[in-house]
């Protein structure tokens, strides 16, 4: 989507004229300061000027094949101009982050990027998992590009591919015994990496020692052809991601040194003697550290999704409100309101928490190089539930948006599908959602029975002590605090009843594991209630705490939060009703309180997804850009689709044409 | 995906040994008759046997331009054989709904069809909207296939195509004044058809007289090429449905004979003198019609969905429950259960529905036809919701199943993508489903205010009546009676609530429709209340009242039904909580009631998805397959993406290599 000189749409002008506050003050708080402003519109610059990077036929019209070669001649610039913009020391490690993520990155690629994985996982896996020469050896081809990696996780436990060391060869032989132990996912595995970190099934002297990482070398790195003993191709077209070239890998009696074992934790000495890792919480680290970055690619698919909604809700008019009136701009539609503004108020609630998890992350990362573990279940835990109920809202935020935009929505030229290909897919990877929510619902379990026995619990669960001394929730007044007060009842009542039903459970005879599993629907319910309050509190606190901004501004940020906080009640008031001190009576205020917000939202709603500041050519979208010329801009990307090359398609003459004579 | 000679999967094979009834049953229940399911398994393989039908190349693998191709070359084989069949007498016109439907239909073509409007609106448009004369000329043509139409509705009320009578030449000059006037999205008109029927806005004697039909030349017969004012072309590739050739459509003072403006209903005589239509009710007839038919399409890609995920959860090993025991079935997982079941139920609350809905929509039919409207209003505010409901229902449900097969429902493979972008543009046609539910909520005011009035009311909002009186619910008991006086007294709470939320608000000054738009967030909920009242009690109803299949069968169907009943109430508990006789402690029965069923319906679920009867030919998954022969399946199509018939891509030598070179 390029660029053009057209005039602004009017509706969209009007709404600009009469937006309270100065939208760049939103564009601050989400990056920090004006010269990170500055910074990053440089940096995107640089990057979308650039006239290799401009794609002619859309991505979708291309076939798969075409798509991967795009995607990789993409990556390959992309990564030039990285480097360059380094050594020139303009730029650090942080723009790797920024070409890749949900924001420039899946502008830039569109649908996916073939090379990620090498500097996402790859050079971390050897950094991390590597002994000093390791990474000597490694990290030196890895950084400059001479080796092109990718990372092959374990995907089941049982079968799976398995390291034999032979002490006569000290070598390693790698073998998938069956269909089910190939290797499945990894992207740039197809056809790009030329090594691969994989984690296999370690046997050493007749004994299983558990997954351990090697460093493997996939592919001759001159002709790029397939090492005897390594079957290996992509896995075929997806949902969505079609550029990231996921692979298949599987191994037939393939040997490695032993000195591709990774051997910074665990290790295997030349005779086959298998020496223990002393402490594998490291790893934890790397997860938690992965699921607060996905929060900040969720964060950019939903300011995405709802600056198109939003801008493309004023200009288009349908309909009539009062039928003397003219034809309504759809976002005076309350029904399109309730669609829309939920979503730009979990924007600011996902930021809010994203900084708040990051900083928590910060401190225990440096805690933890001291060999100090405290805080690390807690993190932990908090880390699955957002990491699963960010993403869940923000594909379904961006799915819910999409529809809102009613048939344009449909039209890749919106880019709305492509945003919701990316996102959902954050639902299934990094630990899919719901074995995530009952991984904080088993911390969550573990804390309240702490709490009964009055036990002093960390800061994120410490509502739990109040609950378990039985001190139940002030009368309902429709305030913030009464609001706060009743998610964390709704969690600690949601997580008292799911114990309390294991227990019963167990005594009734079923096996403790059996009876977690016949609770599991209430448990993760327990997370979801945890996560929500966690999410309200910490956006309460954080606006209280800030000074930052105009008092419009900050009216402005009240309003969302309140908005998110009422919305995520009435939407499940069920459990309000329960567990809360909120009665039958004040749902009613509730939702007059929600129409009143999304009322006083409306006015500002261009200027506050214009403050999320995204360059037309990241937006990607004819529905979304700034001047609001809607049907212009479908004409011109339908006009690039191959198809509107020719009046006459040649199945005309090869299909229909034969066909309709056969008739007459 | 075809057929092969792999043994089946020994847990699918314990699932089926262990079954407690015939799944054929499920089969009869479905199709109606022993009868009916052998007519369509026959004509099912007629066409899935036809190796000229057969996709070597996956449909996704291939560019924009080579799948409109492939999916007119595929269109024009499968009306060939449609003819053969009809004139051999062995079918009649069920089997263009059969071969163009969500069942056969969509495994044919993958991903849409250029030729359906043709048969499924073009055709039908000109017998319910064109004079005798006009049927005679046109349908000889449309019928042999001589010619080839699309249908054009409007999109907007305010700015669209003109059709101005000139009384000279009489002929009407069609006209696109502006971008947004074109028309946008009709299936075919791309690249395929040759005429439409273009829905414009009729000038005659310097007044507009509203919408009309217009029948259109749009290309030339022999070159294809477009005629001349006439601008046309393809809209671009879309989230789904990329094979239909949606085109867009302007002119530039086109004319046409005064004849082809089809003229059952209204007219322009020679003179420009314009004849107004005696009755318009008749259109809605057949809106109704395809509403109806919409029920059916969705219950087919739940079917299909519901079966892969099923099948799937069984094949699938992974985690544990119990440390010591070997990797568990994922459908043994309370949570996957939880994410599956509902919507196996879903299928036949489905199925009750349309049949109810269908046998209404006879009645109706025959009393239009003898200007008999009376039950048309409550028949059109049913369908609506339905339409609405189930429509939605659907989308989020193929969704979750994909989502519970992890990353594996992320691939193309699984189909489950193909049925979801298949599925939810359902929501967004034949009325976007917002506006829809405010139809139907229109509807329920007005009946509500009827029976505050003590006026007689049809029987599907005969509740309505009851609780005007200020009849209450009977105290809650949990048994199925209770549960359908609570669905009730939900539905009747949120009508009274809305519509006293208007009047407060006309009270306190706003005008009527505003007042109407500010509480449609109410009245939304109203529609959904209704409808899934209506479900419910037609549900129960249809099984009290069947005596058909075994006593093992009925058990099946009323444990399904109970678990549509139970979800749906825990699903939207604050409601129940507000507005019938439940109390808080009932949750917990509930919750307790939905983990039993999920227990029971375990051991069926295999037989239950089997018993659809979805030739493994039409559910196009690996990962559903009848053999559950997943893995194999899965590598046997990421081997047909055409990127794994060379070991090494062009972009190695093209970008990678040069680029590797660059960095050392």
């Amino acid at each position: 989507m390029q660029k053009q000189n057209m005039t602004v749409n009017k509706d969209l002008q009007y709404e600009r004229s009469r937006c309270t506050f100065d939208p760049i003050e939103i564009t601050y708080f989400f990056d920090g300061s004006p010269e990170k402003v500055e910074q990053r519109r440089k940096q995107e610059r640089y990057f979308l000027d650039d006239p290799q990077l401009k794609q002619n036929i859309p991505l979708k019209c291309r076939s798969h094949k075409e798509v991967y070669e795009e995607s990789l001649r993409t990556a390959c610039i992309v990564l030039s101009k990285v480097k360059e913009l380094q050594l020139s020391g303009k730029a650090g490690v942080e723009l790797y982050i920024h070409t890749f993520g949900a924001r420039l990155g899946s502008a830039l690629f569109q649908d996916g990027n073939p090379l990620s994985l090498h500097y996402a996982m790859f050079i971390p896996a050897i950094m991390g998992q590597g002994t000093s020469e390791q990474q000597e050896y490694w990290l030196t081809r890895a950084v400059t590009g001479d080796i092109i990696g990718t990372y092959a996780q374990v995907i089941c436990i049982g079968l799976e591919t398995t390291a034999t060391y032979d002490p006569k060869t000290k070598e390693f032989i790698l073998n998938s015994p069956t269909l089910t132990s190939y290797k499945w996912w990894p992207g740039g595995l197809g056809h790009t990496a030329n090594h691969a970190i994989v984690v296999a099934q370690l046997y050493t002297q007749g004994e299983c020692k558990g997954v351990h990482p090697f460093i493997i070398q996939l592919r001759d790195v001159n002709t790029h052809e397939p090492l005897k003993g390594i079957i290996i191709g992509e896995i075929g077209t997806k949902l969505g991601m079609n550029g990231t070239n996921n692979g298949f890998l599987g191994f037939r009696n393939f040997r490695i040194p032993r000195e591709n074992m990774l051997m910074q934790n665990s290790k295997v000495l030349e005779d086959g003697t298998y020496i223990k890792s002393v402490n594998d919480k490291l790893t934890y680290g790397t997860m938690v550290f992965v699921r607060v970055m996905l929060l900040q690619d969720l964060l950019h698919y939903l300011m995405k999704a709802v600056t198109i909604a939003v801008r493309y809700s004023v200009v288009r008019r349908q309909g009539q409100i009062n039928s003397e009136k003219s034809e309504v701009q759809i976002i005076d539609y309350v029904m399109q309101q309730y669609k829309l503004f939920p979503h730009i108020a979990t924007c600011f609630a996902i930021k809010v928490t994203f900084t708040h998890v990051w900083n928590m992350y910060v401190i225990v990362q440096g805690q933890l190089h001291e060999d100090d573990f405290e805080k690390l279940p807690e993190l932990h835990s908090l880390t699955c539930c957002l990491k699963a109920v960010i993403s869940a809202d923000t594909a379904a935020g961006v799915e819910q948006l999409r529809l809102s935009c009613g048939g344009h929505g449909y039209m890749n030229a919106s880019n709305l599908p492509i945003i919701y290909g990316l996102a959902t897919a954050v639902c299934t990877y990094e630990g899919e959602n719901t074995v995530l929510l009952l991984q904080t619902a088993r911390y969550l379990v573990k804390s309240w029975k702490q709490a009964l026995n009055g036990q002093p619990l960390p800061e994120s669960v410490n509502y739990l002590n109040e609950a378990a001394k039985g001190i139940k929730q002030h009368p309902w007044n429709n305030d913030l605090e009464c609001f706060i007060e009743a998610y964390d009842a709704v969690a600690s009542g949601t997580i008292r009843l799911a114990t309390e039903n294991i227990d019963r459970r167990i005594h009734n005879g079923v096996p403790s594991e059996e009876a977690w599993n016949q609770t599991s629907i209430e448990l993760s319910d327990c997370a979801v209630a945890h996560c929500r309050a966690f999410i309200v509190k910490t956006i309460v606190k954080t606006i209280k705490q800030s000074t930052l901004g105009s008092d419009e501004f900050r009216e402005v940020l009240l309003q969302l939060n309140e908005l998110y906080i009422v919305y995520w009640i009435l939407r499940n008031y069920g459990a309000f009703l329960q567990f809360s001190s909120m009665k039958k009576e004040d749902v009613q205020v509730l939702q007059s309180r929600l129409e009143y917000l999304l009322m006083k939202i409306r006015r500002n709603a261009v200027g506050i997804v214009d403050g999320f500041d995204i360059d037309d050519d990241i937006l990607c979208s004819a529905l979304g850009a700034y001047d609001g010329n809607v049907y212009e801009r479908l004409f011109q990307e339908a006009m690039k689709s191959p198809l509107n090359n020719e009046t006459v398609n040649i199945s005309f003459k090869k299909y229909l044409k034969p066909f309709i004579k056969s008739n007459l």
